[in-house]
């Protein structure tokens, strides 16, 4: 193995608070990273870095942790862009919703599906995301959610079913029957591509004891939950994902006192999805209510056709500080140990001896510039598990 | 000259009402453009575009005009991070504000500060923007101003002295001995090198009367008046701006009926600067109470390292989707044409014959994703003045 140093970086967030500046950021500043293989091998001041093979110098850049997008649904085809344009344009748009989703991507065939997660993928790694969940939901049927599953998973380790992210159009007079699907034949066929289940709980979709049904299916087959939960109104998702034990909220848009709670004591992450709230003219979820009970928050993209077409997770930082209430610093790390977190993994998120090399090189000198310039592209550089991928 | 036709446009915006669809963008499907030297000399549909030296295929990508950002202030030095990190942590800091950036300022050398400027005229243009004003304005010495335009001027056109940006430090007990110097030798020094005069016309720095006084110095010496006007409150500078044919009034967040009457009764533009509401958490301007009064609106970074740190025109456009009333198309328009008409420029803001060739390839097939993915880099290719600059 030959090692390399990238050094002279202005400000290098470490998410280790027993580093540099004892924040939980664990700022290093004037830092070197050296990477061996897909691996961090040591972090520290430049000065002090030890001899290896290769060097890169940082110019006075800030270094991140790879951003990780702990929540997305790339597995799509088809289009929303009319049905965006009307909406903000305040004209009548006859919007089939998700359903105009599960159509087109039932309709496509799968070089077309893999082509398009490989797209937003590389997409994503451009702009600085190393790790990324994706999920079913536009199939629907046993056949279209296992090849949904079957082709995020040849892209991506972090794949979660959502068969039951609205009940399919075949069952709208039965969703008991859909629920049955989606817990028997359905999880048989999926299971071996995901490590995830998911489901939509919410008001419209599936209700709590459905959503228990699913999950508790999902968790006897050896998955791990996670769970939609209060997005568009108060509901029992984010208690039933912490009852459950599931790794993650995903929204939380709209939390009871109880819900907050139950989230501050419990370790289930809430997720964040700022994304959503701004191209469906929301309101936001309240980040600092969540920070100061206690919780865990993670920061991701929700990256979809319908309500939330971003892949920049530099854009949900910018606007978690913006309208959540969150503080530069506190925004960087959802996005990236926060992220960590609701995914279970320790290996990323985190830029330390032992962690996979996922690097972002920020043409900026701090991280906060990530807030600080909204909109403008800040990355320069990123190695994804030790290899330059940008 | 050799001819170049861009080929297999999905949608051309051409700002063109006479042309394709018929709307205030002439929107053209499946087009054709094609450069003469550093024009356009053709558009329209692929199919019946003439013969040319070289063709490049746009493979369904959609093209835009160059944006026109008719509001920056790039003549800097220093940096504050460490006051945007405080204001959104609601940390205490005893900012000096733009003090801060003047001091920086008058202590850099020539080629810092020009340095400055081409970083981010470059960062700029790679994300699309092919004209960009910017104005002096930290410097507040006669040396310090004619210094920072000799300097923005030897990097784009549009030029604007802004000697009264705030009162001088030197001058806090003797504003009107301030305003004297702006209109007296100020002016003298500044105005070769400019081509526009502005004042902040706003409770702390200058008011109506004081504003006047400047603006009319400067229509005497042949500059041409644009006005930072009713940013932080309501005031004067809406109406002293029509009433003395600025070309633009800038920010106009608060504005009464009477403003409102004036601007769409007017020739001014209203140009809207929503990096500045974002940046400060401040109430939006409500661009769709603009356009129904028949205003014309521009949007524009505002681009300065104390209130606004953005760049990117196309994070200005999502924003006025999401929270100023415009519609995608509208934004398209204030961010190109509208830009132009704020620097009242006939030849850019637009992509038909004699246009000068700046255009925009986006990695979308529709100006509309510039709305519908929010912060995410969707600039594929760059030409200014007929010269492929990305
Ligand atoms: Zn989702
Ligand atoms: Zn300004």
């Amino acid at each position: 193995m030959t090692t390399t140093a990238v050094t002279h970086i202005a400000t290098l967030v470490t998410n280790d608070p027993s580093l540099g500046d004892g924040t939980p950021l664990g700022l290093i500043q004037d830092a070197a990273v050296v990477i061996d293989g897909d691996r961090v091998v040591w972090t520290g001041e430049t000065s002090k870095a030890p001899a290896t093979d290769n060097a890169v110098d940082a110019g006075g850049r800030a270094m991140v942790p790879g951003f990780v997008d702990s929540h997305s649904h790339l597995v799509f085809s088809g289009d929303r862009t009319q049905e965006f344009h009307a909406r903000m344009s305040g004209r009548p748009y006859s919007a089939g919703g998700i359903r105009t989703t599960v159509a087109a991507t039932r309709a496509a065939s799968d070089e077309e599906l893999s082509a398009n997660v490989a797209r937003y993928l590389a997409e994503a790694l451009h702009q600085g995301t190393t790790t990324l969940e994706t999920k079913s939901g536009y199939g629907l049927t046993v056949r279209d959610e296992a090849r949904a599953l079957r082709i995020a998973a040849a892209h991506t380790d972090e794949v979660t079913y959502l068969g039951a992210h609205i009940v399919a159009p075949e069952y709208a007079d039965d969703p008991a029957g859909y629920v049955d699907l989606v817990t028997g034949p359905m999880l048989d066929a999926c299971a071996p591509y995901a490590r995830w289940i998911d489901v939509f709980c919410e008001r419209g979709a599936f209700d709590g004891d459905q959503a228990r049904a699913v999950l508790t299916a999902g968790l006897a087959r050896g998955l791990r939950a996670r769970v939609h939960a209060n997005q568009l109104g108060p509901g029992p998702g984010v208690q039933l994902a912490v009852e459950l034990g599931a790794a993650s909220a995903d929204h939380c848009t709209h939390l009871t006192d109880d819900d907050l709670d139950a989230l501050g004591q419990g370790d289930t992450v809430a997720t964040l999805l700022p994304g959503a709230e701004f191209s469906t003219r929301a309101a936001w979820p309240d980040a600092r209510r969540l920070l100061d009970a206690g919780a865990t928050v993670a920061l991701s993209t929700d990256c979809n056709p319908g309500s939330s077409f971003t892949s920049s997770m530099a854009f949900c930082v910018a606007l978690a500080v913006r309208d959540m209430g969150m503080t530069p610093d506190e925004a960087l790390w959802s996005a990236t140990a926060g992220g960590a977190a609701a995914l279970r993994r320790t290996d990323v998120g985190r830029v330390t001896p032992g962690a996979r090399a996922d690097l972002v090189l920020l043409d900026a000198p701090s991280h906060v510039h990530l807030a600080y310039r909204p909109g403008v592209p800040l990355t320069h550089a990123v190695w994804r598990g030790g290899e330059r991928v940008r």
